[in-house]
């Protein structure tokens, strides 16, 4: 396997939105810079959600129009609806994302509607973006279970991902949103997905909850995922156990991807300097267990 | 992939011996009795090392003298040298574990000779044990790099797993002593191995170090390997870098165990209570994710 691997970065979006303390845009934009810098050429920049909802992205338009312009990195941004859509690409997104759950209960608690309605409602975003040449990633969580329903079929799952994908995403992210997957269940999904979505169309989105993250993740290299969503320092707790792991660190996903001689083109001792950053600013300890090994040899 | 896997527990011993807080005799015998209960059918008692060395383990007679008796389960107690091996018997030990190094540089600042002269310090052992009806256990460490040589070729690996096991351990267990192995090294190391030394004789022990254990202990049981070392709440540091990780914790490798369908006849929820009730003595954050999760699920 000496192949290049994408990071997708979500630590400044899906990794802070599930952070308590409040992180001011100059700290968001910095980080960004820090993550950049260290070779990322993905990284999540805010999410185009009512303040309402989730207070920590409130200043999306402001992370928006001052990141790195001119660069050869994707900034994608979340957009739950057309008016979250509308005013991300007036901030000036070329890329957004999309997210539809794989589990019933889950569409309904957490976005209030159907599976099937939630995705009806993207169809003006995919054409609105088509026309408009805007790239339109598409999220799937739930993927191997759900915190209402418990395991999810994985027809299911495959139902969602095939109208995400044939709707116009040019990626779907399946997410093992509470973070209960396990390598065999991993490849299982896969294997039943690849034969709807080319391979090289798919990314995976691991939760360490049950600490497997690391190992689901070389499942799915096994098969050939060579897109992986992470997040610096780990950054986001569980929202559906306190005091639980929440994404899987980037840097450990890194180091992996390192000893096994695949290239993600990241510099392993930057990323560890921004993922320090952000923990230090946030005075919350750091995830990464990469990170703790290398910044502890560090001071010795 | 439907088979049992064995895990022998090392908390008690490796893990604790890397604890600062000292643990009282009866502290060690009720997580003893806790392990035995949640059904580990391997437990790893104590260590015949001066106390002068490793002061957490001057209290070994005692814990071997309290241990279950006529129990199913086996309590290997490790023996550095003939006076603790004899010593261990006397105390009423029926599986002792002995311990040789990949790493020369290792094997001199760990034990002050060299990796042959401490083969041949433990042939005595071997004959008196084989003599007296006691299994041996065989541990290498440094077998996936070394903290003062880095990484170290796989036949050197090989050459001491091959010595120890015809020296007449019933078990090798490869020891990835610093945590700084991946998944593809793991694989590559036990493929040459298991020319040498049959598979069902093979066993892991991976430290987390790196975050790295759980996707190493995965592609191990991918290469046929079936028993697995593990500290219950992840119990003992890295003494090689303070703050970093230690041993993998066996909560997280029996839920990832349960989710491939294999059996390891352990009480997942008694396991993570016994884990619980040792880091509450040590006033130390439990170090299984699963553990974590599973006990905030609980308190919600």
């Amino acid at each position: 396997m000496t192949e290049q691997v994408k990071i997708i970065e979500v630590g400044v979006r899906d990794g802070l939105q599930n952070e308590a303390t409040p992180v001011p845009t100059e700290v968001k934009l910095e980080l960004i810079n820090r993550l950049a810098a260290s070779g990322l050429k993905s990284i999540e920049a805010t999410s185009f959600v009512s303040p309402k909802w989730v207070p920590q992205m409130a200043d999306h338009k402001e992370v928006l129009e001052q990141l790195p312009k001119n660069s050869d990195i994707s900034f994608p941004v979340l957009t739950p609806n057309m008016k979250g859509f509308e005013n991300a690409v007036a901030a000036g997104a070329k890329e957004v994302a999309v997210f539809a759950a794989a589990s019933e209960s889950f569409s309904q608690k957490n976005i209030n509607c159907s599976i099937d309605e939630s995705i009806e409602r993207f169809k003006p975003i995919f054409e609105k973006a088509q026309s408009l040449g805007i790239r339109v990633r598409g999220y799937v969580s739930c993927v191997l279970g759900c915190p209402y329903e418990g395991e999810i079929e994985v027809n299911k799952v495959a139902k969602v991902a095939q109208k995400l994908y044939e709707s116009g995403s040019y990626e779907i992210s399946l997410g093992d949103t509470v973070g209960v997957g396990t390598p065999g269940k991993t490849k299982s999904l896969i294997e039943s997905i690849k034969n709807l979505i080319p391979i090289n169309h798919l990314a995976v989105h691991f939760h360490d909850t049950y600490g497997q993250a690391l190992a689901n993740i070389y499942a799915a290299l096994e098969m050939g995922v060579r897109s992986i969503d992470s997040s610096v320092a780990g950054l986001g707790g569980c929202p559906y156990a306190k005091g639980a792991s929440g994404n899987v660190a980037t840097e450990d996903v890194v180091y992996m991807l390192n000893g096994l001689g695949m290239n993600s083109g990241i510099d392993l001792n930057k990323l560890v300097a921004a993922g320090d950053y952000i923990s230090n600013f946030l005075k919350r300890t750091n995830n990464s267990k990469v990170a703790n090994a290398l910044l502890a040899q560090n001071k010795n």
